[in-house]
């Protein structure tokens, strides 16, 4: 077998180091969920949200204090076919949006209390000084994959390691009790819908959706970019460093290892519209384990999306039509993960009360 | 024309002065929306949800600051057939455990910064003297509705009137941006059901529900009772008062009077479950323009709750589960209204964050 590389070490190190997670604190707190002041069950899936989150961090009264909220940007080269409404511009320029807290997921990440961190993963021109901007440096953007794979399997690996080392560092310097996922990047739900297309098979007729809000005339260039990509490019829907390689995005690459250190951490993982979906299927095929942390804040109206999520089995918290990305979805399943827990661990028991319960 | 009590005439006076939400407004808020800096619509039901709270509020900025959650606790007559898997002491015990603050009612509306004010609409043996509690005094509990009226017409139209009347002096000691209304009450999904099937014909069978979990054995009481109340009782569909009282109960009808002051004043409501959703079907068959205040925050299991939106045609926020009361859906409705509102307030315009629009 060939030497690994640094970056394929620790992406394969992370991912053997991930494990189940715990049933038995699951159980624990399915009993203690019983004893609060409400019927069985009666408050649906925030009970299920604090089951998993507890089985997750392995605390029977997990709480959520410090909660991350991370937007990685990136270009795509496919953006020069016209496959967007909006220019390539916009994400550099929606990034210093975000410096400047005017962007939604400011809006959100201040009203629920969630700090919010800003990745360069390959802006073209990116060059940002600010320090509010983690800049990884992997790459200026994909090249366009209509030609040839967006980018090198070398650049695939080192930006899945940088999301790891990322989230490790994070880690070292601050408490994070969960972490929810989102990007920028325009052209990206082109990468997402032929990534979709190259893990399931399906038709990229059926997984190809409007974007941002492209009209008939750009909706066709993006279906025919996207089912040229998939003819002139070589991938096995098994193996994520090829699949990124060939249609990913830097940004797609990068949550990919955000999720990966998450999972190895023990942290639970929010994801949020499409494209952070998709990079939660493909850090699933690097390591079915991870399907075990993710959540699945919302669904968004990209027919892709619902597809990846059954891929997962996961059943998204929210429907309420939203596509703009940035983790925007994924900060409000937040704020629900975030009452799940308040209400397991602040809620008044039936014998503390001295509330009759079920007549047996 | 006989000469109207003070209750009827300020029902009807109360009724009469709700005024259609400002069209003109909203379409004010669309066009701000849309130069936000985010693809148009691309926050879905939140961008839907800012608009139709202007357009209640008569601002095109509107701001969720002094939030009200109310919960309204009453007895029912038809608890002794036994139609609950609790005792209705739970009824007290569980205000008490209100008070105390460890109701899940407590948790959430903690979390997001709202008041929460209980009211004693008919309580058995309640005399509550904490002045938590906004006592009533409309009743002691309903009579049991299968032997006849859960009530008299002049003690339902008291307690709509009580209510209009409690949410007028609240208004008066406090700004109210908007009301979430939900209820307490052992036997109520009884109460709940039995009217939706007397409003809108459906068979018993379809409307009725397994409440806080009942078994088999209890649902075949509850069902019969339900076929024995729609069978004693003389109802029209039309008249709200009337199936207030063959059917309701007093924190139905309390609901419906609050609902009715929360329009007259153009303050949003948020609905919970299935019991608070009835009383809103019933304030708006006394007056259909209070239709336009309503914003449904949940779907919950019981079956007649998605029959009694469909009729007012609301569209849920949230599909979760949940079958507590309380307001407990209501409040996390809530949370997404502030959402919302704040994204519209605070986000930056393309021409102010220099970012570049669609291309043309």
């Amino acid at each position: 077998m060939a030497k690994l590389s640094k970056d394929q070490f620790l992406i394969s190190e992370n991912c053997a180091g991930i494990s189940h997670i715990d049933n038995v604190i699951q159980d624990k707190v399915r009993e203690n969920q019983a004893r609060l002041t409400k019927p069985e069950g009666s408050l649906g899936r925030l009970e299920d949200l604090a089951i998993h989150i507890a089985g997750i961090k392995q605390k029977a009264y997990p709480t959520l204090i410090n909660n991350l909220i991370v937007v990685v940007a990136a270009d795509h080269g496919i953006a020069q076919q016209g496959v967007s409404a909006y220019p390539q511009v916009v994400t550099k320029q929606m990034m210093a949006n975000f410096i400047n807290q005017g962007g939604a997921i400011n809006v959100l990440g201040k009203s629920i209390g969630a700090r919010v961190v800003l990745i360069d993963a390959g802006i073209n021109n990116g060059h940002f000084k600010d320090t509010a901007v983690v800049s990884l440096g992997t790459g200026h953007g994909t090249d366009d994959f209509t030609n040839g794979p967006a980018m090198t399997r070398k650049n695939a690996e080192k930006s899945v390691a940088t999301g790891i080392k990322f989230f490790n560092t994070e880690l070292k310097n601050n408490e994070i009790d969960i972490v929810a996922c989102g990007e920028m990047g325009i052209g990206n739900t082109t990468a997402a819908a032929a990534l979709t297309a190259a893990i399931t098979g399906k038709n990229p007729k059926i997984v190809t959706g409007r974007g941002t809000g492209i009209d008939d005339f750009t909706y066709k260039k993006k279906l025919s970019a996207i089912e040229q990509a998939l003819k002139i490019n070589v991938f096995d829907p098994k193996d994520a460093i090829g699949l990124l390689s060939a249609l990913g995005g830097y940004e797609i690459a990068v949550m990919t290892g955000i999720y990966i250190g998450a999972a190895r951490n023990k942290v639970p993982i929010l994801i949020d519209g499409v494209i952070s979906s998709v990079s939660a299927l493909i850090a699933v095929i690097l390591e079915p384990k991870i399907s075990e942390y993710l959540i699945s804040s919302h669904l968004s109206p990209e027919p892709a999306h619902q597809i990846i999520l059954d891929r997962m089995n996961l059943i998204p918290l929210l429907d309420l039509d939203l596509r703009l990305g940035e983790a925007t979805g994924a900060a409000l399943g937040l704020s629900l993960c975030i009452s799940a827990c308040k209400l397991l661990n602040e809620m008044a028991t039936f014998t503390d009360a001295q509330v009759a319960g079920k007549i047996t």
